[in-house]
């Protein structure tokens, strides 16, 4: 086997060209097999086998620096630069990381998880070497779909030509869903005019202010052609921003690749490499459903077959609630990231397409169309992922609370979301939106209650976000429901209380049921809205507890905790209270199974339990 | 008068055309007393009052939808639609807005304040037009330097045609400062080839792919030579997207606009015109130095010679520190997104031109940039003004704080920032900040402690943010020093105290001043480290004390006070001792002076009195 020969990329170098088709196909074989048991990207993995042994051959990592966009497409990279021992770790706790990441490698010279970050690593990581006297080159390889995103454009706007930044724009025409918009229109044409430069003028195009492609040349894709027809270009894009521009090239080409990144290295220029590849290269089930193999939970190598999860999902019965409501109100539309399958719209987009958008991995652009939209009355539904919705804060505050728009945000893998890591955890929207004025924050901690707090949010006059974990329905029990939170009892009288919301109340009931056993009475209460908080109800809710443990699977500081906490405490509540906050305490988790990250945390039943029992007053006290 | 006869749009579009030059001098010489006073936005209003006032006359507002990109020039628009009377209340409290406001009036289509949100906003509101079925316009005013911001590419990848979005790039070749980059550079070419086409072609391209401007065609202006020389363009960068393209015409030409806007308005389709005017069009001194003349706080008409501040400012004096400490240590860098002059960093940029970097309005980038080039040891200073830093809270959670890189966040204008009101204020970071792991977040109570902990966070290893208030050095009296806060009690062994951070302090210490006089003796803590908070220090200060109020210049919810509060809580130190948060609580303050605001929010010194010896401890008790 050649690929138990690659220890480094000085191995990769060493190797015959005859023997490099031989160890693409080794390394898509231990990708197929890793991801189909632990999961994770793949079809982005198994389309750039060619690019990154053809970039590690002829950059030198770790001197020459390599950054991927949003970083899922980072698994070759990592088997070719040493972790091939501890690639069948990948996602699992304490096993590598399904993205770069500085710590695990001298190679991952920048770690990804969100869109669209790579070229402004790279310029800032190029313009510190120039300014250094560093001779080094930086590569970014980035997807056609993170140019949906504003960033690369704000980075393209400060590339400068002479820091000797390689950008990658690894062209497949597709993202996590088919792109949509003018830009992507832009690349399927400039691919369709692709191949004719290939075979007929060689890898390298120099516009100099001549503009050499006619409208002859431009050939539009069956798949793109009602809107290539629209927009015809004569010169690059790139070019505008003065970089050279070479291109577009066969993707899957090892040898190819290397010639053009062998001249991009003697030119020692800022430019960009555009390359198609196809998504799922080599193995065909991916290659026919890219999107169902964008990532994956596991899979059966020789059937395709994806292993699916029996129960429902949060985001799959979000799905269900947003179609049924919209049938009866035709104010509501639906907004999506790139993300329709994800956020479980598909079903929306095909029952109401022209209520429907898809505007690209753009969720600035995404929360103020909204709020343009509901000016006019309309009842715009945002669904994201928490994580992703870092990116719009600015304008969840400025152009949707600030002027008390009714839109809907919909939170989806709020909390942990296991084996994708510190990336993706949505741990901090707990602590950003109660902050801003005039939201309306909601926790459903059921189905039942998912779809009564969406029912709300439409009714409602301003902002609302409804936050939901990754993952299936969440036994209650036997819990009271009230308007702001459900509680019980576990013992009679209890002077002891866990306060919780979310999927973390089932381990708040568990952790109550062993106080029980131990004889520490214990109430459960499950907060359903985070803001605004109506104290006086809770107050009530805590009469006779004088131990209080909050558990949150969020963010410590500025958390739903320290909130209610300090509005007891204004309250003089705490006078004879003891208050102990169990949450994720100023350290970003990384990836394993939730419950394995629950118990790093100190979130398990047990740690609960143990914190209530810590200093708890039992009921014979 | 015929300003005095506009009471609505319909009384401007009664007009005859003859009329109309003399309107906009009369507009002129209002928009210059008003300012003059007031101050407010300048130059950007004088260059739009023949755009204004065209645009009123073809389109039907409030029907017709008007969104202002940033907002700050549309003083002309408020004038023309039935606010002529209250402007010279502009940006005073209870006055009105120096930006568009919804609750102001109903030809606000859509607030602003911050910088490339107006497309999405006019995409929302035409989209929603679209599917109510109404046939109404929704107009688009956007300046050139919004064009460096992401957001704008994210909206133009989701316009669509037949929206009747009509996009007016406002193109003046300058946002607060003169722009950089490639954007800049597609402009201002563009700019160029413009009198070529006015003249020989008529107003309306179309270039239905057929590549039409050859090189002869490009003529570069003297001021941006260097860069248009590299650029080279042929096709119309937003026929690429799908729009229709008018221009570039004359935009300080009424008559012109006018007829383009009517061509616009009957063909029905989505549209960019794009027009070029003078900054300060009209006012000499304006004309001659817009960027003094942008955001000015006051002038005399005659000589215009601006009202400048006699006493030094944070912004100036961060400007001499880093001057200082960049002279020494030569890893300093420093990054603004197009505001060197307001954060102080003019001389820098003179001093250290290499190591000088203005990334234009791309807040997002900067932080990500700076985190790249953090990577190779390089210490790069982003200086930003708070509410602008919004924009990056996905970026310093994602990509500096997750990898704990060395970068600097120099937070200028943090709280209250007076007459720019409600959009500008910024009283959101000691909440957004602090929630990040492995961030350093301090709050400076006086220019000696700026100083120190920019020192701090030159030597520090993560990332470190420091914020400072718009205003002048602080006033300590004479507090004793600490590492983390200042103190001093006001009466002996004090039983009450006020813990507050930044320009608050002033306040701190008069409301301890007048408990004193009243028998409450009270001691005033000033916080400079608002993250990480060491308890025990503080613990050991509040040694004696049994009534806390805790005063802040930023939002309750997620706040320092519910931080503090609840890590005292966690510790059982307030079984006896009340505590109560002073904050802004759950609203977003409006424009006026900061003491009218202040005292609105209760944060005066007498509030916070009222507050101590409300239920406080008396020296007897």
């Amino acid at each position: 086997m050649i690929l138990e020969r690659i220890n480094s990329p000085k191995d990769l170098k060493a190797l015959k060209e005859s023997e490099l088709a031989l160890l693409a196909s080794e390394i898509r074989k231990e990708l197929l097999e890793t991801v189909s048991e632990n999961g994770g990207h793949l079809a982005a993995n198994l389309c750039v086998v060619e690019l990154t042994i053809a970039l590690h051959r002829v950059f030198d990592s770790p001197e020459d620096k390599f950054i991927f966009d949003v970083g899922h497409q980072s698994y070759v990279h990592k088997l070719l630069t040493g972790r091939r021992e501890e690639f069948r770790s990948l996602r699992k706790f304490n096993g590598i990381s399904g993205f770069p990441k500085r710590d695990e490698s001298e190679h991952d010279a920048f770690g990804a998880g969100h869109s669209s970050t790579s070229i402004s690593a790279a310029a800032g990581i190029a313009a510190a070497n120039l300014l250094c006297g560093k001779e080094n080159y930086t590569i970014a390889v980035v997807g056609d779909g993170a140019f949906t995103g504003g960033m690369i454009y704000e980075a393209l706007n400060n590339c400068s030509e002479n820091e000797r930044l390689i950008i990658v724009l690894n062209d497949n025409d597709m993202s996590i869903s088919p792109n949509v918009g003018g830009m992507s229109r832009y690349f399927s044409k400039d691919r369709s005019s692709a191949k004719y430069f290939n075979l007929k003028h060689g890898i390298k195009r120099f516009f100099a202010g001549i503009p050499t492609i006619g409208s002859p040349l431009i050939k539009a894709s069956t798949a793109v052609k009602n809107v290539v027809k629209k927009v015809v270009m004569s010169q690059n894009f790139f070019e505008q921003f003065g970089l050279t521009y070479y291109g577009p090239l066969d993707g899957n080409d090892e040898k190819h690749l290397e010639r053009v990144f062998r001249e991009a290295k003697d030119d020692k220029k800022s430019c960009v490499v555009h390359i198609c590849t196809t998504k799922g290269k080599g193995y065909a089930p991916a290659e026919k459903r890219p999107d169902l193999f964008h990532g994956v939970s596991g899979f059966d190598i020789e059937s395709g077959k994806i292993k699916e999860s029996s129960s429902e999902s949060f985001s799959e019965r979000f799905g269900k609630i947003i179609c049924d409501q919209a049938e009866k109100n035709e104010k509501i539309v639906a907004i999506t990231a790139a993300m329709p399958d994800g956020t479980g719209l598909s079903r929306f987009a095909k029952l109401f397409p022209d209520r429907f958008f898809d505007v690209g991995i753009a969720e600035q652009h995404a929360l103020t169309f909204a709020s343009g939209m509901a000016t006019e009355g309309i009842i715009p539904v945002f669904a994201v992922y928490s994580t992703f919705m870092q990116r719009a804060y600015d304008q969840l505050i400025h152009d949707a609370a600030l002027q008390n728009l009714h839109i809907i945000v919909m939170l989806d893998r709020s909390g942990l979301v296991a084996n994708d890591g510190a990336t993706h955890h949505g741990i901090f929207d707990t602590a950003f939106i109660p902050e801003i004025p005039n939201v309306t924050f909601y926790s459903p901690n059921s189905f039942e209650s998912l779809e009564e707090c969406f029912k709300n949010a439409i009714e409602a006059n301003g902002p609302v976000v409804i936050r939901y974990p990754k993952g299936n329905d969440i036994d209650l029990g036997f819990m009271t429901k009230d308007t702001q939170f459900d509680y019980c009892d576990f013992g009679s009288y209890p002077k002891n209380a866990v306060i919780t919301y979310g999927r973390l109340t089932e381990n708040a009931i568990q952790s109550a049921k062993i106080c029980e056993e131990s004889g520490f009475g214990t109430r459960v209460i499950s907060l359903k809205t985070l803001s605004p908080i109506e104290i006086e109800p809770i107050m009530q809710a805590l009469d006779g507890i004088n131990n209080i443990v909050f558990a949150e699977e969020g963010i410590k500081n500025g958390g739903v905790g320290q909130r209610l906490c300090s509005m007891l405490a204004e309250r003089g509540r705490l006078q004879n209270t003891r208050f102990i906050i169990k949450a994720i305490d100023g350290i970003f988790p990384q990836h394993g199974s939730n419950n394995e990250l629950l118990s790093l945390l100190g979130l398990s039943a047990e740690d609960i339990a143990k914190a209530v029992m810590n200093r708890g007053v039992g009921d014979e006290a």
